[in-house]
């Protein structure tokens, strides 16, 4: 049976993200009812070697609603075998053996890949340095389906750091699924969204544009994706200046909405989304984050019984 | 339902104390029983922002003998999304949706009483940097009803630095619900208690005095409640020097006291108490630290069952 | 009843090897048949002083294998009530009241026993500066009986950083119960193997010679044992040079060996096993890391019900 790896929002196709949404809606309610222990005897590693809050403690949250344990590190790039020059892969194999998931983040693009020809349980990436954030943009797209019932027909804009950005560039592949959605990027200069994006939007026929205004941008979207610009990505704070504070959403973007469009955030935030904006019906980022959960939990059910699941293609270019 | 927030010593008068003592008397019960599975689909956050062993552990293992489970970071500061810039608030309402409780300890003074102001699930204060540890108070007079039977009429000596250890303020406060009650103040110069810990005592008719040497203080002590003076409160090394090993209690100490004294510690100690003490029966901390997990225990059951709790009034100034 | 701590290679004698060979065999069972919840009832901590992965992640896989929970720290150094002084007598003394077994990981020689000698629940020596590595040692023997079928009549072959690596010490006292086993070491310079482990070994009888040519050494081994020249170690950077680079299994040293030889690793490795090497069958450190799941399954069970176990001898200078 193969393995259930969660590697790269390229996996996906339309039948594979529906199957996950699917599973994250029956999610939902095993934690209205206050959760199961389907999978008591089940083990999730987290291998963490950048910081995380969301990431590391919805997968977390998800194990635990489902019965099962978690073991790992939060920073396994500072108390682990790494600072003794052990190569990911002899620590993959090692830990395979311990535990049945194995959710990693990594400062590598490719990282999980490189974990996943060599682990004997499933890899999910929380994240490989400038690379992807898979899961992210699960939880993203399910979100939207959720809010607005369809995929299809969408306008969405996405705001903000679009070079770094790993949750633009993995939302952006899975978006290509869908019938005529129109993807708007506004970003400052230095972060402008990869060519190689641009390339695998025009390869699927997405159509895309740009608009460095983001009162004009946001006037006909139906979803409004705002990133974070940052820091700890940039080669210096001169670089890091040029790029932070030019798209701000705050009361005066928002009147310029129309009344069903949708906020999302991957957060955290500092500073991108006023405070002021939290209470409008149209800001979703905190049920985005709860989405976040049922997502998790559908994609470790998915790791435990293949069989189930609707199996995923390999991962091209991941 | 409202939330059984823990924020300040404040909050508690003395019927929800003993409302506490009942339930904790019975979670010991629990533990030497083997512990329970009463909670199994409960999840405790840990989110700490500074240091800890016996805090976090005993919350920890307290929510472990109930049967649930733990997420959390034991680094925050370091490793989550507060590095990204994050607020609290966005950190705590995102971390809600995940568990069914929160214990926090943080740099700030407020900073769980602002956690309370967003959270869905109910915030067990572990300390707000200058400001309360409620939770060891609740030991700490949890551990004297225990050692002496009883509150009222008791002679309490606070010793060491009274200015920064929030443990101290928190069993002032706490103190204060029980009568005729005195409390000596022994401290170093530059760590003497708040004038805002004695307004609340003159408020509440508690009767206490200063005294500055040991040896007089403790004559007639029914406690003897011993704190570090915390080298990483003060400003500068030469500060600390001026408060440092100026009260140790040692057998000469000892010999002073009362035959039916108690020695009580918040730990950890660096000194202030000499290991010569710890065989006499006399020296509670061991016990008190003990304790620590039966409270937390009870508490954890307040958070899940409000409706078998009774009550916490709103806090006030916490 | 006497606590089962696991303190030092030299509590053990060949009954007691075989007890514990015995129960790891019936844990890998339980592991192929999907866990257990025997234990569901018990807390390990761990408390570790310094980085690990492979130690402290198998001890939780352990305890999660069989039901149990975990609590604790996987950096105490920086993070606990170390960092504020407390002896690490204060901290167990406190520990043991809020679990059922502690695995420890120091940076002092000896700190596991001094760890025994106030905690009130078994100590398991996860590594004690460069002082002694038990369980790792169990592993290892373990693997060889597992791999082999017998420990008599073996000629094994260490190589690499004799002096600094606690895992050949805790290894040579252990193989010192089998009859005819003949030792080469192999080592540069600088790290030889200490006089006190030759001494030990002269007591009890046991052959060993010096063999500065690892092709010669390796000729007709029964088993390579190498390690990883340990940067963290040594001095300075240049003795640390001295000593790395000089011993590589690579396919050379592979075709000098005997067909039914096993090459063993503590791992982490840093480059003195190629990786070439792994896909050849006598290359056995990744079962022998699966192995370490077992043994420490089974140190769990005779901690948490002694009366099962084979008693241990008290600890001789351990």
């Amino acid at each position: 049976m193969k393995l259930y790896h969660v590697l790269g929002a390229k996996q996906y196709n339309r039948r594979t993200l529906e199957d996950v949404y699917e599973t994250a809606d029956r999610m939902e309610k095993v934690v209205k009812n206050g959760g199961s222990d389907i999978y008591s005897n089940k083990i999730m590693t987290t291998l963490f070697f950048e910081p995380s809050t969301r990431t590391r403690l919805s997968f977390e949250s998800a194990i635990s609603r489902l019965g099962g344990k978690v073991i790992g590190t939060e920073n396994a790039g500072q108390f682990s075998s790494a600072t003794k020059g052990e190569t990911l892969e002899d620590t993959i194999r090692v830990v395979s053996e311990y535990c049945d998931v194995i959710v990693m983040r990594h400062t590598d693009i490719g990282a999980a890949e490189r974990a996943s020809a060599v682990a004997s349980v499933p890899i999910l990436n929380a994240g490989d340095g400038g690379g992807e954030h898979p899961t992210q943009a699960l939880l993203d797209v399910y979100t939207i389906k959720k809010e607005l019932g369809t995929l299809d027909n969408l306008h969405v804009v996405m705001v903000g750091d679009l070079k770094y950005g790993r949750t633009v560039h993995s939302l952006s592949y899975m978006l290509a699924n869908y019938e005529n959605v129109h993807i708007t990027f506004t970003a400052p200069d230095n972060v402008q969204i990869p060519v190689y994006v641009k390339d695998y939007l025009n390869e699927r026929g997405v159509s895309y544009s740009e608009e460095i205004d983001l009162r004009k941008a946001v006037r006909n979207a139906d979803v409004v994706y705002q990133t974070r610009i940052q820091k700890e990505r940039f080669a210096s704070t001169a670089d890091f200046e040029k790029a932070n504070g030019k798209y701000i959403i705050n009361d005066a973007i928002l009147s310029n909405m129309k009344p069903n469009c949708i906020i999302l955030h991957p957060l955290p935030r500092a500073g991108e989304i006023e405070h002021s904006v939290d209470s409008d019906p149209r800001a979703a980022y905190f049920r985005q984050a709860q989405n976040g959960l049922y997502i998790r939990m559908a994609l470790l059910e998915k790791c435990f019984e293949p069989s189930k699941a609707m199996a995923l293609p390999d991962p091209v270019n991941v």
